[in-house]
Order: C-alpha cells, then sequence, then structure tokens
C-alpha cells in the first residue's frame, strides 16, 4: 500500500481560519487571510474544534493518490460518499500480473500462506486464460479475488477526514483500512500539523466510547 | 438477482407535483396537493422533465431490497453518491454456501464454465477451510472471487434514479448493472409509471450520444 | 408558522430496521421486513442510536409543507445539505398582500412594535408601487423585509432530521428555527414516534454541551 | 460586489488530468501527474468534456471571497448543495452603517432610486434604535432589507462549478447571480482557463436550450 498527496489548499489551516472569521467579521476575507499570524490560526482552529463548528474545515482539500489496497478496502472506502474517488478499472485495465494483498492472520501461517498463495495464482491463471480466449475483461474478472489490488485518487476536505478517520481508525474498523488512514494520517502531518492533529478514533473527539465494546482505549457511555 | 420495492413515498407523483408548483402559488403545499387531477399531475411532470426543472422529483424516495447481485456491482452501484445503503457484511457473515455470479460469456461456453465453477468452488473451499482453522471471516474472505453475491438495502430519490439509470441503462455500462435497473424500472413502473418512463439511457433526455462511440439508438453530438 | 407532513416512508421505523438487519444477515431485507414484530424494532432501534450506527436512519424520509416562516429562517434552513427544498420564489410570485414574521422581543413592546409593523408596510406599498410602474417582481423585492414569510416542501431522510434537529432544537439557535423543528418533531411524532424521541438537541446525545458556554442543561466537556 | 479567489488547488487541470488517468492506467497517479505535458492536459479535458465523463473535474477545488452580493443572492447561491460555505451572520454582527444593493430597473430612475433609498435608509434607522434599545441583532435585522449586503467564503469544485455556471449565466437567471457568476468566472480564467472556458449557460454544452422559451442563443429541442 502507499499513500502519496498529489494536491492540496495550499495554507489549510490559513484558509480555514479566514473563512471562519467571516462570519462574525464585516471585511473579507480575502483581507482576514493576509492578516493573521500562526498563532491565531492554530487558536481559532482550537477553538472551532472544542466548540463542534466544523464547517469551516470543509474549505480545505486533499487529493492523495492511494496504491496497493484491496478491493475489499476500495468498496469500504467509496462508502464516504463526501468524497470524490477515480479508480482503477477492472473493466478496461487487463492485469497480466496480478499484485494482490495477504491479511496478516494468513501470512503469519506458512501452510495457509501457501494455499492462499496458490488460490490466487489459480484464479489469475484462469483469468489470463479467459482473456486469452477473447472473453472480455469485464467478465473475467469475476474470477479475481477480493484481494486483488486497485488504485484510485481521492479528495475529501479536512471535515469529512476527520469524520471518515473517526470512524476507519477505530480498533473496530477492519486493519487494511486502519493503515490506509495512518498513511492518510502522516500524509496531512506534513502540510497540516493541527489538522492531521484530529485525524483519530472517534473516541478522543466524544470523550467515551459509543461502539458496543470498547477497545479500552476509552470506556462506554455507561 | 432480485429487486423488490420494500417501501416509497406513496403518491410520489402527487408529492413532485405538489412541491414544484409551490415555487410558484401563494398557498399551502398541503392545499396543492389535495387538489389536483391525475391529469394536471401528468402535466405538470411532461413540463418540469422538458424544461429540465429536476430538484422536484428529489421529495420522491424509493427503497429497494436487491438481492444477489456481485461485489462487481454493488462496488458500481454505491458510487452513485446521492442515495443510502445498507450492505450485507462480508466481516460479519460467514458464507458456509457461497451464492455466486457468472457472467453470460462464460456460462455459454461449456469448457470455461466447468473451469470457472471449479476455481470458484476451490476459493469458497480454501475459504471455509481458514474459517474451521479460526482465521476470521473479515481475512479469509479476501480469497472470495468477485462473483461472490451479496445484498443490499438502497434508497434513491426520482432525480437521482433518472440520472443514475440514464448512465447504468446505456449500452455501455456493464451487462449486470444494466440488468440491476431494468428491474429497479420494473419495481417502480408498478407505483410510478410516469417516472419508470424517465429511467432510461441518458441519449433519449439529451437527443444524441455523449459516448465517444454510439451504439446506434442516437448520433453523436457531430 | 404551520408546518404538516405532506407525505414519508411508510413504517419508517420498520424499514429502517429491515434495512439494519440485512447487514448481519443472508436473507432478503423483503423477508427481514416482514418478519419482524413492534418490540423488536424498537429494541433495535435503540440499540443502533446507541452504538452510533446511524446510517440506515437514512432509509425513511419525511416531506413537510412548511408555511408561513420569515425569509430570516428560510436561509438558515437550506443550509442543510443533505435535503430536498422547493421554495416559493419572490421572482415568479407577487405578494399584494404580505405576510410577515414579527419576533418576540418587537411583539412585547407596544411602541416597537407599532414602528416595525409601520415599517414594513411602507417597505410593502413601495414594492407594490415599484410593480405598478413596472419594475420586476424580483427587482422590487429587494425593498422587502427579512420579516417576508415564505413557503416551502422540504423532504429530509430519518438521520439527517436527527442531525438539523440536534442543532436547531439547541438554545444557542434562533427562537423561529427553534419553533420551526418543534413543529418538524410534532409531525414526526404522529407516524414514527421512536425517531420524533430523536429529534432533539445534540447536547442529549452527546452527555455534554459543546458550545462555548452551556445553558445549563448539560454541563460543557471540561 | 468583490470576488476574489483566496485558494485553489494548484495545477488543478493536471490533477483532473492525472486523475482521469488512472481509470485506465497501471501505474500511480503520482507517477502520472508527473509525466504529463500541457498539450496532453489540455487533449485529455477536452476528450472528457466531450464524453461527459465530468467527475474528474471534483479533484480541483476553488475557494472564493465573494463579498458585497444581496441576502436575495446568497439565498440563491447557497441552493447549491455540492459546495461549502462560510456566511457572515446577521446574528452576531451589527450593522452601523448599511451597505446595499440597489437594481439598475431601479438605479436607472432617479424617482424611484430616491424613494427606495429613504425606504433602505429608514429600515435601517429602525434597526439602529432596535439595538441601542436592546432589542437582539439576530430580531432587529428582520427589518433589513434583502437589498442588504452579505459577504461569504465559497468552496467549490470544478465540476460542481461548470453545473451551478450552467444554471447562474443562463439569462433566465436574475441579473446579480449572473454578474457573480461572471466574476467566478474571471477568477478562475486567471489560474485555470480551460476550465473557465466551461463556466456558461447550460446551452453551450445541450446544444439547445432547455427552458421554457429560448433567448435566442439556442433553439429549443423543437
Amino acid at each position: 500500500m502507499h499513500v502519496g498527496l498529489i494536491s492540496y489548499t495550499p495554507d489549510p489551516e490559513g484558509v480555514i481560519a479566514a473563512a471562519a472569521r467571516i462570519s462574525v467579521s464585516n471585511v473579507s476575507a480575502l483581507d482576514l487571510k493576509e492578516k493573521q499570524t500562526p498563532e491565531r490560526v492554530a487558536g481559532l482552529l482550537k477553538y472551532l474544534l472544542s466548540a463542534g463548528h466544523l464547517s469551516p474545515f470543509e474549505h480545505a482539500s486533499f487529493t492523495f493518490a492511494i496504491d496497493g489496497i484491496s478491493r475489499v478496502t476500495s468498496h469500504q472506502l467509496v462508502r464516504h460518499r463526501l468524497a470524490s474517488y477515480t479508480q482503477q478499472s477492472q473493466r478496461y485495465v487487463s492485469f497480466k500480473k496480478l499484485d494482490f494483498v495477504t491479511p496478516n492472520t494468513i501470512a503469519a501461517k506458512p501452510d495457509w500462506l501457501a494455499k492462499y498463495n496458490e488460490a490466487v495464482q489459480n484464479a489469475h491463471r484462469l483469468y489470463c486464460e479467459m482473456l486469452d480466449a477473447g472473453i472480455p475483461a469485464e467478465d473475467a474478472r469475476y474470477i479475481l479475488p477480493n484481494a486483488a489490488e486497485t488504485r484510485l485518487v481521492m479528495t475529501m476536505n479536512a471535515r469529512e477526514l476527520m469524520n471518515a478517520a473517526g470512524l476507519r481508525l477505530c480498533l473496530r474498523a477492519q486493519w487494511e483500512i486502519i493503515q490506509l488512514f495512518d498513511y492518510v494520517k502522516r500524509e496531512v502531518e506534513k502540510v497540516a500539523p493541527l489538522i492531521a492533529e484530529q485525524l483519530q478514533a472517534k473516541c478522543y473527539r466524544l470523550g467515551y466510547c459509543d461502539e458496543r465494546e470498547s477497545c479500552g482505549l476509552f470506556p462506554t457511555r455507561q
């Protein structure tokens, strides 16, 4: 799995702060953005977060190249609807070589790993044979496993990143999407450390665990 | 594949018409809805469609039980973001028996069909063995093929149904999702024939084909 | 102000419950919906709410006729983007008679009330004169006050109703939109009491107040 | 009215092109973005537009400071739901001086202009008196006219900019929001000329007018 930032709103935290201030100011946001110090931006973001005023965080967006996740995880990921995705197509791309993801619970057991690898290779061999026999890639791919890797470009604004990370960095999420959002967080850290700090399991914001059972990090509400 | 209507906004076309009329009226939409005839509703819907005033169509929603589509198709389907989905989980459900979809291009060729069935069964056998060995379902499923069937509940309003059907009933879409939207259309037909009529490839609305090559139904714009 | 339910997903709570159960079941949601008792539905909704699993609540929608709110409030209301609105147009409707809203802080003081009424009437008189002089309604309306009444049709699903009510039933919201969501709640109560119960200020769900200062209902997080 | 670009996705057209190419490629979008020429980007964008493949245009966002529009226009603007707004509040800001918008149809007639100005000033005078008397700003503002100016920050991606401009640059839209989108277009032109070119009335894309009556630019569909 590899996650890289392709592009993002420059000075994302400054943009959020300037936008937030327009609601209580009578000068242009252009001027507000000019005349703010990093300290003031940091203080304002802290206030917005504590007061649950999250809408200004929508004004900063981040675009990621995500490569080498399984179709298991891409299917989960695109369920976040307040974001934009462009995904590699299994209809239009033929995979002469199949890259695939192996869960640790399988990789850790040599016997199962061997069977797993063999089964993936068998499926891929049949896929290639069907392609050679003239069956369209869009149909041959029905035999490919969930483990098959995919690539996509994802754009998410900071508010939705906080929401999605809140759900996907919870230990009840699956390991692969946890790892994905860990990488996403690392990329955001390079350019927007105050936002990256907020990319954390939802319990940190709530102050309690709202799942059926807690992982131990925070108690449930009772 | 089976598609059934679980629920929908009663009198969907009447609701749309009453909503549309509020924009140019000075009485309550409650009264507008009371005092309209089927003829007037039909005439108004026709006008709204011809004038591209599609937003009132958002006031009528349809909730479908969709069973027996492949994960290929569910992954495509949930890309329509202006809709609500609840999908059967491969994390929390274990599949002792694997239902799966077979493309016609494979089913039509006995040799390939036999190999395809065998490959699916092999993958499913390994899946079951891994479950028995204590590997969690969420990881064992990496070996399951794209062909594995899934179920979901989908709610879409009439405007988005028209948009999604416009894309998915185009002959450039994949056969399985075309079939899905054919069934969706059939279900809508039973309760909202004027809306169902509009569930058709986008070229019918545009008057031309905007894809690279036309299937022949409508010429491209040049 | 008058709020009336024009239409809604029949058996809204049953639809939500059936949808929720599909994620952990291997039978069709059509069957799940058939075979559930009111007790089971109630128990499941309670669980979903406590566990923060709110997405199934999107499958039930409610369509309201909202009449006699000010443009102050309609401008606030339409900021909730996960909903559908059709609003009476000040471009296409001419207002020979102007209905308008008066805040209690003004109505309670006879002197100010008299001045307020007079100012509204003066503005409306000029509006009518401009219409008579051939100035288009869309331009004459620039002189109409924020107090001018409007009508609209709003469709919101249960999840967004809970979110919007959480913000708008908070005592920091303005009195007119609080009143609007009180009426909305009353309408929902008639057809979906378990959902209506959840239409309450966000602090009830959070267990604390996340605004800068608490109204006293719940303490702030510190 | 003043519109200024506060921030935007750097190299917006390059980001869109790289994202689009991932769907048919088997290398990372990071590499695709590196290795593209302006000519290739331009050619690809042209193809995407002609083929109606608009989703990659979502990966580039633009954030505008919009100052000095009337509340008439801000109420229209925020109806575009696939965008983010932070607006100056009439609850939290008191307006000792009232800036306001005057339609040309009124400004062009000295008699009406004088009456209009006087009526706005009268409303503003009462507003100030009510503030002095301790009536909260959020209530005093009910007497302010629709003409009152507001400010906001708006973030929209390129796809939604094309959609919104398609509707708002149509001559059936009101003059003030047409002017707003003219300014928006001018700002986008400075940093993304290929996208700016697409900010035009919807008839240019459709090839015909879908309104009831054409302004003459394109014939209606019949």
